[in-house]
């Protein structure tokens, strides 16, 4: 995507740079990283701009780099950059900024970098360590890993998935009506590798799971992308894994997903094979295929400790004949599983071979993910898939371990759970049309509609690596790696850096600490931070599909969050917590924050959204299921949410498809209208056609998608500068502006005109709390950055500006203004942060004094409430036996309340010493 | 059993007393408790005595006493008691023994007890809280269970069994071959009520597992015996539940051992059913089918009190109309499942009916094993399963909440689990014959053979509770009985009382603190006896069979125990771990080393153990399966393990059962030569015929199964005393006595001449390290000691002092004595007890000395030894990341240790200070 920036060592003329350090502490290793930076409008452009890189002390390092966002006028918004594996480990890296001439030389690999090669048939990678191949069609999707001593410690890679059409009501039922099992495996569709290569190669396979008995039992599904980092010096494979989820909930239950891969074995002694599971806390159950300890007679010390180390054993000629003239009856065990079907506990097991029951192996609580097979002369491999107890139900599966040809298998769902069940949970409880809908929506708050219930679209992306070694490894660089596996190390510029270079919006600053109130919000703010990061753990979020959601509202007669309480239960991205959680990420610079954003951001942008059908690009309201709400709507997909990691992440690839995939909302209004159960005026949509649209969340939805895919300069910029600019002067025209609450759009012109209920433009009043509150404000402050005062849509900035005003206003300047008032609204905390941008956008300090006086004053967390969290315990009260709830607030008073403080803190916190 | 011993209220005349003290800290509640206690020779007969209790407070209360042994004199050595259900509960009880005229009159209930009714059809118990029938014939072990008041909270109760003719070998298989699926439930073969019924009533039912439909698809199988016991006063019903696996292990996979009862809920309003079920640390779920709690509207304040206290719902007409107007919108929730499929974590889940997807409630670490399900105005019931979490996979089902019969399903096997594979462990691995066996048994320790490694014949016991409400119960009782599910109260007298009686043994004493050497060795001892208990959690020796073992050998270089080495893997009882255990228990009171000594004997004693077939009697040797080892030995399967519980508890009924099995143990000798694979002589086994047998492991099994019986007086007991004084007449006639090693025994005549190889009884020499360290001294000591110099077959004593005396006695003394020396033995620390036992009875401090120099300087755990624990950590090192390890002993050595320790402490410990 976007154009290319060269690597370039040695830099002359002016330059500026930037410093990225470790998130958190700094790893003991460097497989490779990818970063993103933010540059400042105007500063560098990228014909002009080479970048290289130089570590703590002043070393220089390879260094790929490319563009990932533009400023309007196509200087270089954001960079992305990747460093190549490394044993030694810098604290901090400087990427320097240099103009050059634009005649300069560009090339696209660098001298010791990885080497790509190409054929019909295949895309070949050596990063120096490795080479990888990857086959263009077929069923396979890693030909074979070999390492640079020409090993090859893995090959046949693919992808596994099992499903069944039915699933038993219950154990005493099973076997009674007949059950068709299906096993699939990956076809691919496409191959395609990235432009830059040197330092990172992305190798991308696309495809969709098939039968794999070839067989037309049942149609290819599950399509999937696999996308394959390589870094240049490093024996490590990152696969970020995509699947999107096409069946039919009732008849297709998916049972088993994994990654499969053949680790060639032959030749290696049975006593020489070595199989590793990582454990808890860095922990590895270690064994041989073939044990020599713990035996009635002692083959030697130098045996025993060369197996346990995983080294090649002295020549059996030199053991005790009292164990060497015995092998034959030293069982070999050939398979061994990993379980992972609580996120509490994991259970272990091996066997001699199939037929044979499987022996316990003790297992334990949190297995951290990872197995290696291999052998101490012929190499091996180790798979691993991060947080993996987090999205129980897992499994590791080792097989054959005693043959010619050995496997493992990664089960991102396990096939020894229950199977996925996707099916809705209730039947429709006799809601017959739109006005039971409603009435139930009075007291479940779920928004039901039969048919709406379905999962067909909704993603799960997965990361899983792969490490190749020449030799059984020590059990400390399996351990270090399994640690690396779960906290990916992150490579960030601090956030004053990205704060001065306005790239990710001037609606933040940094903590304040300045006065007594600033500080009181500071703490705040972490208190929510802690809370919902622990409450996470205490309440067991996790899950293969729910792990980076949280819960929307808490019952605190049960002690428990409304996870069975249709429209409170998970949130769904509801009142933008995203934005807060990034937001808080982006001036604290905080680890913590990171990961619990980074979760959220995986689970909101795949499993809340559809990725196919008619619906793509829409998500779904907060529910008990991820999809089971029948509002399907742009606000919950909102690409603003996926903005902050793409370009900190140096432009991660999945993220950047998503935002690709919501470029085509707007279409959805043809074929859905957000208000059908409400709407009065009688319009319905028609596709392609004009089609009423709000906006507040559906406009600022549609909004910030045009503006990234602008910023990244897509094939379709083009059209999408065209629709942003078209429906922000069309705003802008409105006599009411924001005010009017809707608008109509055509979907071929990409214009936006008056609603239905006002063809002519008269000017109406419809003003709703939640317009402003999923990423409006946002969206619209960096739209106004982005633009600048003189090419700015005529009136856009004063629609915005009155909006800003008149929301928190009261009902009789409203109706002095629009002849009418607003009505009863809420989120007026919330709302402080629309007061304190006018305010500061009028230097109007009374209009300043106002937004601090809403965000104290009004409604939401007021410094009146509790803010602290409580412990339940006492006997019986709560399943777990004790934990903390602080029931005095919902998820959606935490965003909003969140985006308040930071913002008003960033408009107006000059004015909190002086209250 | 034995005879039956009157309860009465008021006592006069001589009288003795003994006081019984709650194991641990005193229970909030008191449901009943049975209890045994020991008595000097002489001193009660039960024709003259009656028994009363008094609480600390002297206040009496009903009892029901029985006696469970008898001295040879016919007075009472150990009696049974039983105290009806409190809600006082005192600290401790005074049982006194009041020796009456033999004339008075003896009553079968007491005034205020338990009424049992009986018919053809069933047998009905009336506790006074709860009325509760079992028929007699059928599928339904509990027809129903009223209350007080007249509700019945508990229908149908009956076993559910299901299994699978085959397995597939990986989840890529299944499906490709035909699988058939069994149903099964209880059919009922006899029910008997128990002779004594005032206090406590125990109801068995015994029957076997027969196919559901009434087919004949399946035989029936796993036979089972359930012993119900009820108490007066008392709403609860333990239930202890026992099954044979009488399967073929390579055709029947079991996949669910449950009980289930039907709860009748018509009339109930789903808002006021209530679901509980135990989460962690007293914590419980709790929910309605219906919940009105958490809604968008309030019903009142009121309203979600009554339902979260699980209380009647003030009428809905007084709730607000927002919510009583909707309440068909809002969900009920037929179903939950908790699962727990492994030690460390469980799932939770529900579903509004079948046909909709499950949702997942967050689920936890451990769960304790009880559910609930009633209503608030109809009562209902809680069904629990002890050590739930320890015995996984198991498993709480409620089923149909929402209708009028719901269903509560515990599972001791959840189905949800992989099918319990009882196969062999290995093939065989190309074992052709005895010697490659015998040579396989060198490198590996395990002694196989094929075909005996069978789990056909071993039972497993499992401790389930009822307890039935009239309404729905609160949190806090809900939460204490989950305690008293897992920790049911003990109530046990003083080592001193039971030290004095001499009931068991006098080869132990109390803790001697009165020397240096006296405090090391009882430091020593707790943390053997600390260790094992960590070592349980930290190796996760928890599941349906494996809990209550520990494992036999270490792997130091692995840093884990040797699970997977033939002979080194399962302990099962090898030199008599259970000895020591029980012993330590008896001297020091305490209750963490009751506990576990009481999980070992439960385990031990079933599932080590065959209880039917060819076999039945014979435990199996230590190894990877609890019965994969070919050694099918009486040594194992020791009824001295079991005394010490049989009587503490006051006559298991289960543990009793057990110990009558075991009478036969002597017939397997003409079925299986334990000594097959090494004998020379030519000798094989002819069913009913005369049988070569040991005097050591083989001789002392059967003496202790025929003393015990002797003891209990069960109909078989002049028998046993036959058997017992014939072959001690036979052994002390043996030239050589003990020292000869074996002997022919024959089944028909019940008495011992010399072995094959010496018939004309010249002596022969033949002693083996293991004679003594199955539990041979102990038997002997109270074999002297039970019959008295006087009544003792005439040279018994002699040939076991002479065994005593010569086996550490050095080869010089033993070749002088018996013209050949015993050879190359081991063992010496364990054998110092024989010494001590020779020193002690003649009175000769030399001898004694030489005991405290063998304990000391021979081999076992020496002083020198590390007696600490090493916390192994490090990257990698081991699976949990951190665990300890006492790498200097194996589990031989501290059973012999500690038996030495504990057995010379009390014969020789006074010369301690002085050594
Ligand atoms: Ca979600
Ligand atoms: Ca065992």
């Amino acid at each position: 995507l976007g154009e290319t920036v060269n690597a370039v060592h040695i830099t002359n003329s002016s330059s500026s740079s930037a410093t990225v350090h470790w998130l958190g502490t700094k790893p003991e290793v460097n497989l490779g990283a990818t970063f993103g930076l933010p540059w400042p409008r105007g500063k560098f452009f990228p014909e002009y701009t080479a970048f290289s890189a130089s570590d703590s002390r002043g070393q220089n390092l390879d260094l790929q780099s490319w563009a990932t966002g533009y400023w309007p006028d196509g200087s270089l918004k954001w960079t992305g950059h990747a460093i190549p594996a490394s044993h030694a480990v810098s604290e901090a890296y400087t990427i320097k900024a240099t103009s050059r001439p634009s005649s300069s030389s560009r090339s696209r690999n660098s001298s010791s970098g990885i080497i790509v090669s190409e054929t019909p048939q295949q895309v070949k990678v050596n990063t120096g360590q490795i080479s990888v191949s990857f086959p263009k069609s077929g069923d396979i999707v890693i030909g074979g890993i070999e390492t640079a001593a020409g090993k090859t410690v893995g090959k046949n890679g693919r992808l596994v998935l099992q499903s069944q059409d039915a699933v038993f009501d219950s154990p005493d039922v099973r076997g009674e009506t007949p059950v068709s099992y299906f096993n699939f495996q990956s076809r691919i569709s496409n191959v395609t590798v990235s432009d830059l290569t040197s330092v990172r190669t992305l190798v991308t396979v696309r495809g969709t799971h098939s039968p794999a008995d070839g067989s037309a039992s049942h149609s290819d599904w599950l399509p999937f992308v696999l996308r394959f980092y390589l870094y240049a010096n490093s024996s490590a494979i990152k696969l970020v894994h995509s699947l999107v989820f096409d069946g039919n909930a009732t008849t297709d239950f998916v049972t088993g997903i994994g990654v499969r891969l053949d680790i060639p074995l032959e030749g290696e002694e049975q006593y020489n094979r070595h199989v590793r599971i990582a454990g808890v806390n860095g922990g590895l159950l270690n064994e041989a295929v073939q044990g020599i300890t713990g035996l009635r007679r002692d083959p030697g010390s130098a045996v025993r400790t060369a197996q346990v180390e995983g080294k090649e054993l002295p020549d059996i000629s030199t053991w005790d004949t009292r164990v060497s003239s015995r092998t034959q009856w030293i069982p070999t065990w050939a398979d061994y599983g990993l379980s992972q079907l609580s996120p509490d506990g994991f259970t272990l097991r091996k066997r001699t071979k199939a037929g044979q029951s499987w022996l316990n192996i003790p297992g334990g609580t949190r297995a951290e993910g990872l197995a290696y097979l291999g052998g101490a002369t012929v190499g091996g491999l180790a798979v691993g898939l991060r947080d993996f107890w987090k999205r129980y139900p897992t499994g590791l599966d080792i097989s054959n371990a005693s043959s010619n040809t050995g496997t493992i298998t990664l089960w991102l769902y396990s096939p020894l759970a229950q199977p996925l069940d996707l099916r809705p949970y209730h039947n429709g409880l006799g809601e017959d049309g739109y006005a039971d809908q409603l009435d139930a929506l009075e007291i479940t708050y779920e928004d039901y509609e039969p048919g709406f219930d379905t999962p067909y679209g909704i993603a799960r992306t997965s990361e899983i690596s792969f490490y190749a070694f020449d030799k059984t490894p020590s059990r400390e660089t399996l351990s270090l790696l399994t640690g690396y596996l779960n906290n990916p190390p992150v490579l960030v510029t601090s956030p004053e850096h990205i704060k001065e270079s306005g790239a990710l919006g001037t609606y933040w600053d940094l903590p304040d600490n300045s006065s007594e109130a600033a500080r009181t919000i500071e703490s705040h703010l972490d208190l929510l931070a802690k809370f919902y990061q622990g409450q996470v753990e205490q309440r067991r979020w996790y899950g293969f599909l729910d792990y980076g959601d949280f819960m929307h509202t808490y019952d605190a007669d049960r002690h428990t969050w409304r996870y069975d309480v249709g429209g409170y239960a998970w949130d769904n991205s509801e009142l933008s917590p995203d934005l807060f959680f990034w937001l808080y990420f982006l001036r604290t610079g905080r680890e913590d924050v990171y990961r619990f954003a980074e979760a959220m951001t995986r689970h909101t942008g795949e499993v809340d959204v559809y990725h196919i059908g008619d619906w793509k690009g829409l998500g779904t309201r907060h529910g008990v299921q991820h999809w089971s709400d029948s509002a399907k709507q742009a606000r919950i997909s909102q690409p603003q949410y996926r903005k902050y990691f793409y370009y900190l992440s140096g432009g991660d690839e999945r993220v950047g498809e998503l935002l690709e995939e919501l470029l085509d909302t707007d279409k959805t209004y043809g074929v859905l209208d957000p208000n059908r159960k409400v709407r009065t005026d009688g319009w319905t949509p028609t596709p392609g056609s004009t089609v009423a649209m709000g906006l507040g969340t559906d406009w600022s939805a549609l909004a910030a998608g045009w503006l990234i895919d602008w910023e990244r300069r897509t094939p379709r910029w083009h059209e999408s500068r065209t629709k942003l600019t078209n429906t922000m002067s069309g705003i802008a025209n409105l006599t009411n502006g924001f005010v009017t609450g809707s608008g109509l759009y055509n979907l071929s012109s990409w214009t936006l005109g008056p609603p239905p209920a006002d063809p002519t433009n008269r000017g109406t009043v419809s003003v709703s709390h939640l317009s402003a509150v999923f990423g409006l404000v946002e969206v619209v402050s960096e739209l106004i950055d982005w633009f600048g005062d003189s090419d700015l849509p005529p009136g856009f900035k004063d629609a915005w500006l009155d909006y800003c005003y008149y929301f928190n206003a009261g009902k009789a300047e409203q109706k002095a203004r629009y002849g009418v008032d607003f009505g009863n609204l809420n989120l007026y905390q919330g709302h402080s942060r629309l007061t304190a941008y006018v305010g500061r956008a009028r230097r109007n300090e009374t209009l300043q004094r106002r937004a601090w006086s809403e965000f104290y004053g009004t409604d939401g967390l007021k410094p009146s409430a509790p803010w602290n969290v409580t412990r339940v315990s006492g006997k019986g009260q709560v399943l777990l036996g004790e934990v903390d709830e602080a029931s005095w607030f919902a998820t959606n008073d935490v965003a909003q309340y969140g985006l308040a403080a930071v913002e008003d803190l960033a408009f107006v916190g000059g004015l909190l010493g002086s209250l």
